[in-house]
């Protein structure tokens, strides 16, 4: 039940009626007996400022979730911007504190990271392998140098994208493994697919999966479908499988704690 | 269930804790079928310009509902502003177009109007006494004299105000017999408390009900307490009621078509 009291949150969006946020949010509120509403905002790129300022003064307004195309333009609308969120260049969430600030960060990672140790899949001391260097390549690829693991390598058909990934996390983490690499999955603990490939039926799989060994875990990120012919190639192999629902269920519980100001990092 | 293609609707209010718009509209839509919620934004007078500007170009946003202290400000941020709003001065709808424009409007005098007619009394060829010069008498006023009402008499202890409020009526319709006087309630068909008086205990009667008629309807636009003190003691002069809550409920269906883009005046 939506009142005057209940604390009001956003997702903005170009286009928006795709969003999954307000579904996965009110329900996590509704689970959390938290009074609060999350609600969808159509808004183009250069209308953005615009709402942006209407958010500052809107003092009910705990925070936001952002997506596409509006993750970059955020960087430059914060007033404080988290390590994770600077280095990658990119917002995915904002709290408005009392007194109108918006702090911004990016939670991909952290989300990613989250959700293998909740399934029991530590990655500190690990080698992974991340296939693709776009915006979540580069969340992850942070996020498990953040983490301790023992090697990142990131394979990209684009080869410079993958250099500007190593590049991003190297500044912060500059004793890291993190490097440019091919897509061979062989020696790695854990391989994520971290491409749009599977989201389309007939899509080619992101790498060579008969290279790929059993004692090795095939991480998706994807979430529809659950099992991606990624996941499904590499259980036919004899590997454990981690589902990209574990990353988003993860992300959606930071995003919450984020935005209601608990939980900092 | 709130995704990304509900359509987003808003009260603008200071404070904002004890606003009924969420509640009675969310139900209206769910009652309704329309894909809708409507959310509350707490914003000062002094940073309402800064949201009215992001919802111009929230593009999902249908409209929204306004209330204390924001209904006279929105004037000046409005497009376009409805007739009953222009005469009245004050705002308490406003829709979005879907090119960005907004159409503000006073919904005060139809809700009222429309609830009085719902249950049976139309004010067309009837002497009406109003007691009471604020806002509300001033936008019922407008709208009895544009359904037809024989006659509008307005009581109050400030005359300047009631003067006011039949100047502003007489502007839009100098044929109208509409006048400042004083609140005896004999011969009348209709006597209208306009006043807060009934909202608190211990309040006084808003006018001498020994002089009250039996023929005379007595009304009310107080929602809380149901029965003020006021329409108890026309009970027991043997007169009908009409409660506050009829126009409560005309306006909630008269604000959600407004803000659709339906039943357009």
């Amino acid at each position: 039940m939506i009142t005057g009291t209940t604390r009001l949150f956003t997702i903005v969006a170009d286009p928006v009626g795709h969003v999954q946020a307000p579904q996965m949010l009110n329900e996590y509120f509704a689970a959390h007996g938290i009074d609060g509403v999350l609600v969808a905002i159509h808004v183009s790129l250069q209308d953005l400022p615009a709402v942006i300022d209407g958010f500052r003064v809107t003092r009910n307004l705990g925070g936001f979730v952002v997506t596409m195309p509006h993750k970059t333009a955020l960087a430059s609308l914060c007033d404080e911007i988290r390590p994770a969120a600077r280095a990658i260049g990119a917002i995915n969430i904002v709290r408005r504190t009392a007194d109108g600030r918006l702090i911004g960060d990016m939670l991909d990672g952290a989300g990613f990271v989250t959700g293998l140790r909740a399934q029991g899949h530590e990655p500190r001391g690990k080698r992974l392998l991340l296939v693709g260097a776009g915006g979540a390549a580069c969340a992850m690829a942070y996020a498990l140098a953040q983490a301790g693991a023992t090697r990142v390598t990131i394979a990209n058909r684009t080869r410079a994208k993958a250099e500007d990934v190593v590049r991003r996390v190297l500044h912060d983490f500059p004793q890291a493994d993190v490097a440019v690499g091919d897509a061979d999955p062989r020696g790695y603990d854990m391989v994520v697919n971290a491409t749009s490939l599977g989201m389309k039926p007939g899509d080619a799989l992101p790498l060579d999966v008969t290279r790929l060994q059993p004692q090795t875990l095939a991480v998706e990120i994807i979430t529809q479908p659950e099992v991606t012919p990624w996941l499904a190639a590499a259980r036919e192999r004899g590997c454990r499988v981690h589902i990209g629902k574990h990353m988003l269920r993860a992300q959606i519980e930071l995003m919450a704690r984020f935005m209601c100001g608990e939980g900092d990092r």
